[in-house]
């Protein structure tokens, strides 16, 4: 963030690269609509309007594909390409892209605000992606892959949410994992419900679900009674800091909690 | 460019790609400066301020050298760093850089401005660079090969020049081959005296130099009997459109105008 003139402006920048982030075989369309959703999912985690992005943009081939990609995303979420870099290279494909936002309410919501006694929310279900992913893999009708291929920035969400939240994040490397950040990042306990959670993958896929990101929900705690403009599911309350800084069904959750890249 | 508040942001991306813009087994802290400086001279050729910058870094080793570097260079510069993103992956390595600048003086310089008339002027000399990449593959005394390793933006002449210019861009990939761009951009024809041109390398040499790169020196015109507030070398007039927009001592230069990545 960065104070600019008399606003304030919301920066971002994520990079993908084939092979760790996405599949080297995969639609560059896909993958153009992804690099943005995932830009603009930081800045709506923070409820910034998008004012534009940059794009670096590795070729490989299939530019036509991914610059139609970049299109329908740009005008799904309004945010003009104000310029970027375009370069060669042999290895697997880097693309990245900064984009800027301009904050609609003051303070930004950061991870930092959560309070004891706080509700815990998430704006929709997780697991589709996963699910997603595996369809794609498995050469499945593309309508199944979609939750995966096409993730949806909840923009409108996090702009309705900034002024009712105390803390929020997206979810990007799985909930477990981001969860446990906000906590540390706030200096309390998340205490979440496994059941209270929307799945949109089977039931017996629940643990994983809860692991994968790449849904983009957005994870906030908001103070008691407030009032919410938006549809979200209760997921837990906020504890006082504990030894662990999260707990599922009152215990700290076994093993890897989500992807880090 | 993008207005912000009451303040004009100017922004601009580049990507160094390992093997294409910089030497694979190069000590990481020069990769670092030299992105920082190739970003930090693209504001300086706008007159912006640098307020801050995004980086992407790829990791493959070496992180220590590189951020050392990448301070060194953003404190030159007085350029915090505000985020970024951190990717792993295989392939050959590729960094990016984000950077913002406020607009010190509006109109922003760019590169159409070029009137029938004005002069054209370099603020130092072309072919540093060239010879320091040979002294470096050479292996020669660190210290010859400076003018590659570690470019200087023209930051401080770039914001003293903006009020006094009618276009300015950064030498980055041959002075001819930008001075075409401006040209064209401009819809004038730019004729430069071969001579008059500053050399940073032998005589003999001079043809490449003005092909080369990576020297950042600033390219610009400016009206006749403007006061210029920095050093420069005045190398040529801005013609009325004719059939060629370059001419090298009257006549359009032979074979590759430059470097393009």
């Amino acid at each position: 963030m960065l104070p600019f003139g008399d606003e304030l402006l919301v920066l971002t920048h994520d990079t993908m690269v084939a092979g760790v982030h996405f599949l080297p075989e995969q639609d560059p369309a896909d993958v153009a609509w992804k690099l943005v959703a995932t830009n603009i999912s930081d800045l709506a985690a923070k409820g910034a309007q998008p004012v534009g992005v940059l794009l670096s943009y590795q070729l490989t081939g299939g530019e036509e594909r991914f610059l139609s990609g970049l299109r329908e995303a740009l005008a799904a979420y309004g945010a003009p390409l104000l310029g970027g870099d375009t370069v060669g290279g042999a290895g697997p494909q880097v693309v990245g892209l900064t984009a800027l936002g301009r904050a609609t309410h003051r303070p930004v919501p950061g991870r930092d605000g959560a309070r004891a006694g706080d509700g815990i929310y998430l704006t929709g279900a997780l697991g589709g992606a996963m699910v997603g992913l595996e369809a794609l893999r498995a050469g499945a009708d593309p309508a199944l892959s979609l939750a995966y291929r096409r993730p949806q920035a909840r923009l409108t969400e996090g702009i309705a949410l900034a002024p009712h939240v105390s803390a929020m994040m997206d979810v990007s490397d799985g909930l477990l994992l981001d969860a446990t950040r906000l906590a540390r990042a706030s200096g309390v306990t998340l205490s979440l419900s496994a059941a209270a959670i929307p799945l949109a993958a089977p039931e017996h896929r629940r643990a994983e679900a809860l692991r994968w990101g790449d849904d983009y929900q957005l994870l906030f705690t908001a103070a008691p009674g407030a009032t919410l403009p938006v549809p979200a599911a209760r997921i837990g309350t906020v504890l006082p800091a504990a030894e662990a800084p999260l707990l599922l069904d009152g215990t700290p959750p076994d093993g890897a909690l989500g992807y880090t890249h």
